[in-house]
């Protein structure tokens, strides 16, 4: 039997803007059809202003649940009747799930950055991390790692004021204290890497078309560093490759997309996502990827 | 190439309650898949009420357009900024495209039904024609056969205050005279059957699951008829089988349905939809009643 769009097929939104690039919908019908649910992920593209519309009309269309990408992430949180822990910390959301006539926010992105170290063996309790980047997905990541009991947090940022808002922001609701804003000067990235256990790329210095680049210079890194890079296209970023060579641990930024996706679907479908789904959805990621 | 779902699938709308019973995300979507174009149809249940949310949102969510069906034809053509002639003849819609920021109603049904008899040689002009059910379906087909200069209708409904509702309005915005509303007892169906040309069955009598009923006796029946059955599950109708037998010319519901996407593929996407393809579709749509 052929896994047919029909009149009962549900629907996951993923919503957006720009969107048309996300592979979200590949990633999740692929995991979808292996699940032989008659369940399709859709992309839809919701310019800035317009979430509120989007979600109040996929709900009234039945819309199972919605994935909310940039720049929606903090009006889908406003937008929700209820919002999980973490959703509550950062005050913005990246899933809406409609259930019995309510809108239910999660944050999800720290799970699922957390689980993408946790994979490969690297647990966060007593590390010392550097974060470069400090916009929504290093804010996020900063909460994530304290939360489980990082020993240090340095903030990278090159509007050091918004590094520096940040560090306040984490004494002030979690009061972890071990957190400092820096500017990422090549020469403050050398000195302060050097007692880092982690280093975490949260910007998008490296992201196709800008191949060449790269957030922290190759003097800076050293073997005793994971580097962990949320970029995923390229899956290898030059930071990764120079990382490898001095011999890091590296995580790319495709992990980190499939346990957003696996959360969504368990949050929107109710199912358990097994390790062999997990390992499709991967792969899927890292093909699509490779045909770019 | 596999024909997948990705971040820039467009998606065409069918909004209705119940829906989960619809071909046309099956007959769409095949139409679509040979076309070749990354768009998919997608059914939605909006109960009652919650149309305007619906429609404001699928919008919001750059939808290209929104079959609309039972129970939404009226508030369809309310939400409209614009609407075709016919839409406005009826004051219903039942295709609401989104163009330029605009959203336009067409009503389609009329065409669909003429179009459906036209192709297998029957013209409406000059015809004598028994309709029976005055609800959405009937009033539609009369005022499309009255607009095709059909020498007279017959107006057969339970309820005679309605199929005299529906003789009036013709009269009044059609200046159509040679109308006349009528109870279908076995007498009178008899009596006028006797000199029509067509008989449209625009009732759900005989739908599955009550197969065994049909809205018509078989002594009214007669070599000289064309009979039009809107249903189509059951694709041979009882009304139709003894049509048969005594040697009419018969038309089933399914083309009627297949237009009605023709046309809606057509004014979403500005596609020209050829006779192979209205082939195509007419196959999916026969095969998946088979199935049943």
């Amino acid at each position: 039997m052929a896994w047919e769009i029909d009149a009962r097929t549900k629907i996951i939104a993923l919503v957006g803007d720009p969107i048309e690039h996300s592979l979200t919908p590949r990633i999740q019908n692929a995991a979808l059809k292996r699940l032989g649910l008659n369940v399709r992920n859709i992309a839809f593209r919701v310019p800035k202003g317009c979430l509120k519309d989007a979600i109040k009309g996929l709900k009234a269309a039945g819309v199972l649940g919605v994935m909310v990408t940039i720049p929606h992430k903090e009006d889908a949180f406003r937008l929700a009747d209820e919002r999980d822990q973490f959703a509550q910390l950062m005050g913005s959301a990246n899933l809406l799930v409609f259930k019995e006539g309510k809108t239910i926010a999660y944050s999800t992105d720290g799970y699922a950055a957390s689980r993408s170290l946790k994979e490969v063996g690297i647990e966060l309790k007593g590390k010392r991390v550097a974060i470069v980047g400090t916009g929504g997905a290093g804010r996020v990541l900063a909460f994530q790692f304290a939360l489980e009991g990082a020993a240090e947090i340095l903030l990278f940022n090159r509007t050091l004021e918004r590094a520096k808002k940040l560090e306040a922001e984490l004494k002030r609701k979690l009061k972890f204290t071990s957190v400092k804003a820096l500017v990422p000067c090549p020469l403050s990235l050398v000195t302060e890497l050097r007692r880092c256990d982690l280093l975490v790329n949260a910007t998008s210095v490296g992201m196709h078309p800008n191949e060449g680049e790269t957030p922290v210079p190759s003097e800076a890194l050293h073997e005793g560093l994971v580097v962990f890079d949320i970029v995923y296209n390229p899956v290898q970023t030059r930071l990764l490759k120079e990382a490898k060579r001095v011999g890091c641990k590296t995580v790319d930024g495709v992990p980190m997309l499939v346990y957003t996706n696996e959360k969504a679907l368990e949050l929107c479908l109710g199912v358990a996502v097994t390790t062999d789904l997990v390992k499709l959805m991967l792969k899927v990621c890292y093909d699509s990827l490779k045909r770019h």
